[in-house]
């Protein structure tokens, strides 16, 4: 999956042809595992450093990381990797990546809060280099100049980037919307994204999630409003509600709710605890202490003075709310006399688990509120018409779609052109492209920096070859038939064969067919046997091949068939 | 997965205490695998025999079938399978379960059509012993009085069904929506349900695919009001157009539009082509024969003179669409002179596969129109509204919610008891159930009948066991280690053992842990060897946990392990 980088000469120029170079390596024509380069001269700054989650046919593997090569091929030139903000998708590749590079990092607080978090789990040895920034500071970074803008998002604490550059400047949005009154005030801030504007802007970065969303995203202050609706409608139950553990602005709110209506609330899931604890001492969420009770002690608490917040709006198998929905928590049993609210929607590709999970809650007896009736779930992510406005008040010369599939940064290209950016000023990139601008002129060389997605499978193991996943499908779907020989010398059986089947038609259910492959390997040996010149690889491939054959006739499409053969010297 | 079934007397008693049994063995709980009995006395009829396309996890499965032994157990006592539209949901079992049981089949001429189509091509030597009934129409089954009514679908020519029986007449809406404007003029007999209403109906039965769908589901005819549109707006461009190969309405509108626009249409994908001619040649669609042109002469056909209608708006792996999208399609190439419109949503857990085909399709330059912007599908299914409707026109005594997932049934109970159904009126019932009713009281015994999913893994296999499909799901996570030891009568190694890794770590690049195994089966062997009391199945076991122990040491989670020995006396 990886392209080489280009092996030229990279030596100083003189300044005037000196170009700018944005290199996306990853987080175009996906959405997950976000980072991309800019680079002027000797200076390289990294951008975000996130993972993806695997697609369901990507067999046993837990998550995909970006092919940091070019990173690693050029780490001393890197003056630092800065973040916008603490979701997996722009923080999860981290501890794979930046011990390798060991540069400083830059981000705000409570970002900077969830990569020690991250850190300590799974990467205790290493500590970043972190540097606390707030949005509307300015630091250095070699020739670049990075200011963080305040932007709304799902997770508090987010931002975009002016980096001014010798070229010009790259505005970056992240990943925001225009949500007018998010629930911590702290509002997008349009007048700085317009200062730069107005000051000329060279390229636009922007996120391109929601491009196929009319209108405005809701502002997640409307989550509150359901809440106080259903919590007056269901006093008598028990409340569970199950919301992304990142999501601090809605535990936020799920925390006044409770408070207002006179409930306690037990936290469930190890990241939901980790999270809300975090943003509590960290001030991201303003609460009594005292309104949590630990999970061991809610039991204790009256039904309809409890809330139970949990990780699992997702259908995680593991997670809080999927144990209680069968009935396998330690804690809690699910029944009539409990409210279930699911404050999300599925994100696209876990909607099966989703849905699975709803009926089982609808099997325990309780009462379901979802995706389907109330509003429980605000976007992150703005909509058309705030790309929109985000577009006039920048009015980059040029434009380059980021964090989407290839359909939503072509349709974000053709949202750009709507708004006067010429066709020719707009750039549906992929990972691996190099955008280069001297001032002048704009030029993308395709492919030109390695990039590609690695598997993750384990944290030991690191990094997995695509072939053993070709190798996991082909077995998962059909089963595999080991056929185990012991020839002598002169190639003759030395006993019987083993026929041994994983995941396939169980032998012993299937006499016919075993007796019919021991016939044929027994055929096929008998050709061999007595030949030197032949070689015990040429016979294993030979049997494998009869053996294929023979389950063919049996089966419309026979399983994988290894041969393993011994030579024992008499 | 199957339970057992009841193995109490069923003699004949006194008519008086004889019970209507109602008794769902496929589509609770589900959506998918349709199949129910209606039984009194010693007559017993079956209503719908279809299929369920596999979730995910069931690796390698190709669909999935209903536990019939209850059919097959009682066969002599049917007296017809009655078959209410061609969906595979309600027709695709009938290969593997009609010819064991082998009795009439009742059904409107298209379904028994697609029915003569379906045994041609999966069970040639099968003539089902088809009865052509029209909707209006009135046959005996023993006992029972079956009707057949009218209803609208996405195909043309399904009915519901009105039975009645010694006991009381049931209504099984069949799968319906009210549009009062169908493309072929045949709407849902509301007059003969109401009829049959206002006389009196013990039981109802209805489609709860879409409960949750507040309002009335759109008539199909709008599809051909975005197909004008379309049209019109790209009057210069060859267009292509996939859609559902069963929607015959919506493939009638293309037709008609081609032939106002003045288009050739080439039919591609296996399906489309077979039910179209087949809609064609029995007067469902209604086309000049010459508007349509072989998809290898279409090339021939100016590209703003033709439409291409194709299979493959779910993202099939194999289906025309996808096929043209990955530019692997012999007589198609996509590019920016095209518009490709998906005519269809996905269903559920289609999500991902139609997405990376829409990606895909951006990639080629084509326009592209897709659920996100147009109104390209309507769904077949009545929503809430048509449901209180329904509800109100059939006025039941007892109600059953069938065709849903367990939610589904649950919300569409609601529904009734919000239309003065009482709840103790009202069965949430599983696949298995069996629901009596003897005209005073109703009482549901669960699980009484045997039932369950069977999974199809190939024709010929047939039936597929759980524990495969485990070994499946384990194999294809982590991989598979198998050793192959051969052993001397006192149990010593012959020969080096061979370690074959398969979906796992190439043994050649991790060396070490190769040698660790080595060493470890080499200790572990010598332990044993000389020993004669010793089975080698248990020293396989022993070999077995050891090897899982050195790999675990290295790997958080280790690939399945077996070890296969041969003796071989020296």
């Amino acid at each position: 999956m990886s392209s080489k980088a280009p092996r030229g000469k990279r030596g100083r120029k003189s300044p005037a042809r000196e170009e700018l170079r944005f290199i996306p390596l990853g987080g175009l024509g996906q959405i997950g595992k976000n980072m991309f380069v800019l680079e002027y001269g000797e200076d390289m700054i990294v951008v975000d450093c996130g993972l993806m989650f695997p697609d369901e046919e990507m067999l046993g593997i837990d998550f995909v990381i970006p092919d940091a090569s070019y990173l690693f091929e050029n780490r001393e030139r890197i003056r630092g990797l800065v973040l916008t903000h603490g979701h997996e998708d722009h923080i999860g590749s981290l501890p794979f990546i930046l011990p390798r590079i060991d540069v400083p990092l830059f981000g705000t607080k409570l970002t900077l809060a969830m990569v020690d978090a991250k850190f300590q789990d799974s990467c205790p040895d290493y500590k970043p280099r972190s540097v606390e920034v707030q949005a509307g500071e300015k630091f250095t970074l070699g020739c670049f100049e990075v200011t963080f803008l305040s932007v709304c998002h799902s997770i508090p604490d987010g931002v975009g980037l002016a980096v001014e550059t010798p070229v010009g400047t790259v505005i970056h949005t992240g990943d925001f919307k225009l949500d007018p009154t998010p629930v911590d005030g702290r509002i997008t801030d349009y007048s700085a994204f317009a200062d730069f504007g107005s000051k000329g802007v060279l390229l636009m970065l922007s996120d391109s999630t929601n491009v196929e969303r009319p209108g405005f995203t809701q502002s997640e202050r409307i989550i509150g409003r359901t809440l106080e609706r259903l919590l007056q409608l269901h006093r008598n139950k028990r409340v569970i509600i199950a919301a992304f553990s990142t999501n601090l602005h809605r535990s936020q709110q799920i925390l006044q709710a409770a408070s207002r209506f006179n409930r306690k609330v037990a936290l469930m899931g190890r990241s939901m605890v980790q999270n809300v604890n975090l943003a509590m001492d960290l001030g991201y969420i303003d609460a009594d202490r005292d309104i949590l009770v630990p999970m061991e002690d809610a039991g204790r608490v009256p039904d309809n003075k409890l809330i139970v917040l949990t990780t699992g709006s997702q259908g995680e198998p593991f997670s809080g709310l999927v144990r209680m929905s069968k009935g396998e928590h330690r804690f809690v049993n699910l029944g009539p006399g409990d409210l279930v609210a699911v404050f999300a929607t599925p994100i696209p590709g876990n909607e099966r688990l989703v849905s699975r999970t709803i009926n089982r809650l609808f099997e325990c007896g309780c009462e379901v509120v979802y995706d389907r009736d109330q509003e429980v779930h605000v976007s992150g992510h703005a909509a058309r018409e705030e790309l929109k406005m985000m577009l006039s008040i920048v009015r980059p010369r040029y434009f380059v779609p980021l964090h989407g599939e290839y359909r939503h940064l072509v349709r974000h290209a053709k949202l750009a052109q709507e708004m006067d950016i010429p066709q020719k000023n707009t750039f549906v990139l992929q990972n691996g492209d190099v955008l280069g601008l001297d001032g002048n002129r704009a030029q993308v060389r395709r492919g030109a920096a390695p990039s590609g997605d690695i598997l993750v499978d384990g944290m030991v193991l690191g990094e997995m070859q695509n072939s053993l996943l070709k190798e996991r499908l082909e077995i998962s779907e059909e089963g595999i038939v080991v056929v185990s020989l012991v020839l002598d010398g002169e190639l003759r059986l030395a006993a019987g064969p083993i026929i041994e089947s994983i995941g396939f038609l169980h032998m012993d259910d299937a006499q016919q067919i075993k007796d019919d492959l021991v016939r044929e390997i027994e055929s096929t040996l008998e050709k061999h046997s007595g030949r030197t010149g032949e070689e015990e690889q040429r016979v294993a491939q030979k049997v494998r091949g009869r053996v294929r054959n023979v389950l063919k006739k049996h089966l419309r499409t026979p399983p994988v068939v290894r041969v393993l053969i011994t030579i024992v010297k008499g």
